[in-house]
This record gives C-alpha cells, structure tokens and sequence, in this order.
C-alpha cells in the first residue's frame, strides 16, 4: 500500500510518520507513506502556495495551480483509489472507513491549511472529503496523520503481540472491556477477582458483558449497527 | 494557560507540538505545553510503564503507578481544571469543548498507549475522558496534539491576519462558505462572477446564503443547535 500526502507544512507530519507503528510498517515495507511539498509545485519564485481569497473574509487560501500540479505529477505514475481532502466539513471519518482504506493500494491525502484549498480543487480534483471530527484545527496535518495511523495499524503483520486490533473497540461494534494489569491492589483499589480466577470461559464471559454494558451506556448506536 | 501532556511515547508529539500555530503560541507566552515521559515515573530498573492484562484477552497496559505518581506531581505544584485521558469510547471532543477549554488555566492530558491504562486510572484520577472520533488509533498521542492544536489556536493572539478563528466553520454553528483565490480563471474553472463584484453587501450575503446552503446539506445537526 501507499500513501502520498501533499502538504504546504510538511514539518508537521515528521514525528507522527516516523515512530511507532506507522514507522514499523514502514520498515517492514508494509506500506510506503511520502510526504509532498506543495511548495516543491510552485512556479512562484519564492515558492509561494496560498493567495488572499476573494471577497472580505480574512484568510489566505491555498491556490489551485500547485494542488493541480502536484496531484497531476502523482496520477500520471499510479492509479489511486481515493483522492481525499481534509476538511471540518466532510464525511465524518469512522473505523469501517479506516478498515475499507487499509485494503486500497494508493491513496491521496491533501492537506488544507489556513482559510483551506481554492473551492475548486475540491469541485475537480477530489474524490472525498473527510473530517475527522467536529472541530476547527489549524490544518489537515494531523488529520492526514491520524487516518494514516488508524489505516496503517489495520495491515496485516504492522503491529505485534502487545495489541491486537481484533479486541479493539469498534471492530465489533463493541467498545472494549476495562483493562487491568498488575499490581492486584493499589492503594485499595483492586482488579475485578474474576481477573484473577483463572477460569477462562468465565474471563471471557465477563470481559462480553462489560463490552457490551460500556457500549450500551457509551455508544448506543453502535448496537444499532450491528447486521 | 498551560498544558501537561503525559505520554509513553513523547517522540509523537515533537513535531505537531514546535510547528506552525502551536509553536508561535508557545513562543509568544501565550501557553506552556509541558510533554512528561511516563517512563520518567517508573520505579522499575528498566524504566518499564506497562504489563500483560489480567484475562485473556491479548494486550498491553499502562500501568497505574507510574500514572499516578506523575499527575500526583503535577497536582503538587498547581491546580488543574480537568485531568482528561484520550480514550475512543470517551465524550467526542467537539469546537465547543475547544472554546471552554480555551479559557481554562490548567489542563493534563494523559495519553493512552497499547491497550489503554489500568481501569483503576479512568475511575480514581481522571476527571474526564476524549475521544477525537470513533476509530481506533495506536495511541492517544495524535489525539493529545489535536486537543491542543483546536485549544491553543483559540488563544488570543495565537493566529495572525492569514486566518481568523471567527469565521471558521463551527464558530457560530453554521460551517464556512467557499473560499477562492487567484487565479480568477484555471482550466476553464472560474471563480464566482459575485465575489469579483466588489459590492460588499452582496459578496457577504452570498457569502452567508453559501454557509446556511453547506450546513442544511452537510451538517444539518448544527442549525438545531442555534439558541
């Protein structure tokens, strides 16, 4: 799998891109990840990527000449199943989306960043748009990083024995149960006895309800969804 | 305002933490954000913070004594408003919870990892829990950075005159209007004759008439939320 991401603040993406589990399943080839930047697009003598926007409202805009560019230059290598943009007014990005791109093969993430991208990149040049909640951030940065996280980790082999996603929340549409781990007792504070019966059918039996008791109190809905 | 973040994994926050917003943020005093090294409050000789999950079920935990020296430290030398851990089944952040937390003097995050922490944590020294969105990330560092991305951009002075929080989407329940810049036409794409009219009423009644026509499409929810 690949996945290029186009950035005006690539600095941003450096850290999130390079540790833990993104940085292992790059190591182990299990994905390529390249970050773009948009200002290597501009014909501008300084480089220059964003322009005032039209009208009155206050706010630079990143102009549609060097997204067109850079977009164009990747196309014209591989195709991609997704050109996505991030935006607080997209789709809402979910786990059965993460779950659907962990099986795609190449994929675009453009970054917004200031007022966001000349209107019409987004009526031409993309194929989704996605937020990753509802709140307003300073760019598409460290969206494009998180949706890289919750894909990447989905590759089969990218992480190892100390999680498994199969008991994450919302893999099932249940949230997981509470977790414990030693010491047995803390400052009176105790784990669960049942933890600590060694009788697996009843463990399992617990951790099902408390699942499914934290998702009914937590997250109704995802009862809802259940086929 | 100040922002102590406490993490396994503290290398994930450098770069969203020293760039761009939150940097000159924090260059012009305007908050403190404090990264601690959950490892650094470890009284194992291998610095270790985590340990096998009671049950069977796969998986790593954070445990509660290094957690708990760590806030007990940071509750020593000043008064928080709220000890919030990033866990997926917690309250979703939303632009509301970024507004009140933007007034807000003090605030810990502490930043799930592997499995998540010791139940005992969430029950005995959390006062609240985050989730960013409904997928599943490999930690609560991202989350932590987007936190404090959303809050500090808020800050007055934190953002120049190349944006304005003000007319953000969210801001005031209704999400932005499209934005364009130069140049006027690409590819035979034009920009909207209104907006090069020059005639400022009707730009901004265009304007607004845009937002209300996203809103009632995209986000319907938001114009129920108006008082």
């Amino acid at each position: 799998m690949r996945i290029d991401i186009i950035t005006a603040v690539p600095e941003l993406l450096e850290s999130p891109l390079n540790h833990s589990i993104v940085k292992r399943a790059r190591d182990k080839g299990l994905v390529e990840v390249v970050v773009h930047n948009l200002r290597d697009y501009s014909e501008d003598k300084h480089r220059r990527v964003d322009d005032y926007s039209f009208g009155f409202g206050a706010g630079m805009v990143l102009q549609i000449e060097p997204i067109d560019r850079a977009i164009t230059a990747l196309k014209r290598e591989r195709n991609y199943d997704e050109v996505i943009y991030t935006s607080p007014d997209g789709e809402p990005f979910t786990q059965k989306m993460a779950n659907n791109y962990s099986l795609a093969e190449n994929l675009i993430i453009l970054c917004g960043h200031y007022k966001g991208v000349d209107h019409r990149v987004r009526e031409h040049l993309i194929t989704r748009e996605i937020t990753i909640g509802d709140y307003v951030l300073t760019g598409g940065e460290l969206p494009a990083a998180i949706m890289t996280d919750a894909i990447v980790r989905l590759l089969p082999g990218a992480i190892g024995d100390e999680m498994s996603a199969l008991s994450d929340s919302f893999q099932d549409n249940l949230l997981a149960p509470p977790v414990y781990t030693r010491p047995v007792e803390y400052k009176g504070w105790k784990v669960p006895d049942i933890l600590l019966s060694g009788h697996q059918a009843k463990i399992e039996a617990w951790e099902h309800e408390q699942a499914l008791e934290r998702t009914r109190m937590l997250r109704p809905h995802l009862l809802d969804e259940w086929d």
